[in-house]
């Protein structure tokens, strides 16, 4: 696996029930997935990306190039944003004057967790590097624009496809993201009704296929007004829309990686209880340790806490929990309290 | 912990959960759970109970000491199986002759999974080895002689304890073993009455508190005739009978016996779904690695596989297989099955 974060650290723990063994690419040996007792090398993500090949590359492409994404899915026939390449810094404010303000300007590759997405609210807001000098780069653009979607909810569907044999998908999720990391989540969906919820399922299923994806393909949608689905990213891995699975659906993402990229049958996804809901565990500004508040947080029933190890940074995401309930609210609430529990200064 | 066998191996993987460092006494490098992560030292399990001192030592004493247990138990008012310790080849015979026959021999300590037990037919079937030189050795009988219980089921109840603070119990399982090994447990109990399950529940509680265990304590019960219950084994950390609390309940066997040693607040211990049952993977006559039938395994929906990572031999246990399902048949078929598709020849 290249990385060894929360991802590989999770799919760790998974691949010791099939005695799987799993060797990531890590930076340090005190990496979470290292931690977790994964076996490592050290290396840096981007040589190790750029070795592989087989069937799975182009899929990896559109995770790792959003314009190539954009421009490969609205030729298939998905509905997306409206986007158009940044090349010269009056790009986006034409792209505003056409499709009005705020607009979305994005980092074509790296971004993640709300970095490399910047919100420009009218043409006077526009950082001036944006643009500068790409029309000249040979590899690009480094920049996209993007409307702004007037989101009803945000959805994300996880979908398994193995090289052979049938793929499965997950019931839906509705994700919550605070300055673009997610916050929580929550499943089955209550700001959408159930046909919006079945076109979801099907969009991310037809795009799976379409990209060819092996193993987890987390696909992300914008609900816009009217109930129309727009499709925003596809992760090519176990993602953090996906972390409720492990207690709360009958194969967890992390089993079901495993099996789908060794090509092995796939495992039942429905849930294990009525509604489930996760809190991400966010670094706060003070830099503390969650873990001093393990006994306060253990105190809130039925929060499954899930801490990966990684030191306390403002905005990073060091842990989650998962709780599952009669409803969406009840589990959100014990989820949430537990978070607020290893929080608390 | 000390040993690095399947139960570390497992609590290794709950301690990720939490981000707990968990160190093992292994045996070898490639010990169950050294493979699964755990920081280890190489290590003899006998010299490293010996060092260990604190308050769960009378306790560990009861596990270690099956003679000791049995007249701790009798004399606090615990039923027990009629015994008797074997100072002189005569006591077999004597036992036998007032309790009837058959009889069990077992070994004071260091037995499990059915080593360590003899079943005596009869006065000629004694083997010549039980008690001989026993009345001279300060360190007391080797063995002893028990009743051999016409037993209507076995139960198995774990019961969680911390320094301070309340206890958890776990719902009552049935076992079936066969030559003296856990085949299969399921949960809800079927072939006892509600009654005769709420009693089991109240003695372990009360054996637990009487021992002072810290971590899990796991009650195994004979039912006599009649609904009577009788103690017949007590293990201080996870166990057997506690593996389908995996998947099976709101906080598994692994991450109580954490919180529970760590002495942090216990988590709810109530079933996840309506029945339970897990199997064991045990190896066969021919040694064959189940591994190599894991596609065959995974297509038997429903079925959580847990494979240890060590090398069959016949009558070890190698791995488990867990099933939820609306009724304990319904998922003893589901792991039954998944366990037949790991050991087809």
């Amino acid at each position: 696996m290249i990385g060894a974060g929360q991802l590989a650290r999770m799919t760790q723990q998974a691949a010791v029930d099939l005695d799987v063994e799993l060797t990531v690419i890590a930076q340090t040996a005190t990496d979470p997935a290292v931690r977790a007792g994964a076996r490592y090398r050290i290396g840096a993500h981007a040589d190790a990306a750029a070795v592989l090949a087989g069937p799975g590359r182009r899929a990896l492409g559109f995770a790792q190039d959003k314009l190539a994404a954009r421009a490969d899915f609205r030729a298939a026939g998905f509905a997306v944003p409206a986007y158009a390449p940044v090349r010269a810094p009056g790009d986006v404010a034409d792209f505003g004057a056409e499709h009005g303000w705020p607009v979305v300007v994005k980092a074509r590759s790296g971004g993640y967790d709300g970095r490399g997405v910047i919100v420009v609210a009218g043409p006077d807001a526009i950082p001036p590097e944006i643009g500068a000098g790409d029309g000249d780069d040979p590899a690009g653009p480094a920049w996209l624009v993007e409307a702004y979607v007037d989101l009803v909810a945000e959805l994300a569907v996880l979908v398994a496809r193995r090289p052979s044999g049938p793929g499965v998908v997950y019931p839906v999720v509705e994700t919550t993201q605070v300055d673009g990391i997610c916050r929580h989540l929550v499943t089955p969906v209550t700001a959408v009704g159930p046909a919006v919820a079945v076109e979801a399922v099907r969009l991310a299923t037809a795009l799976a296929d379409h990209i060819g994806a092996v193993g987890i393909c987390a696909v992300e949608l914008f609900v816009a007004p009217g109930g129309r689905l727009l499709v925003n990213e596809v992760a090519l891995r176990p993602h953090n829309s996906g972390h409720a699975t492990i207690e709360g659906n009958r194969t967890s993402q992390f089993h079901q990686h495993l099996r789908a990229v060794l090509d092995w049958p796939l495992g039942p996804t429905d849930p294990v209880a009525p509604a489930a809901a996760m809190v991400n565990l966010i670094g706060t500004a003070d830099c503390a340790d969650p873990s001093r508040n393990l006994p306060a947080a253990l105190r809130v029933g039925g929060a499954y806490l899930h801490l990966y190890g990684k030191e306390s940074r403002p905005g990073r995401k060091i842990g989650h929990v998962t709780a599952l309930a009669a409803t969406t609210a009840d589990a959100l609430d014990v989820a949430s309290r537990a978070v607020a529990a290893l929080l608390t200064p």
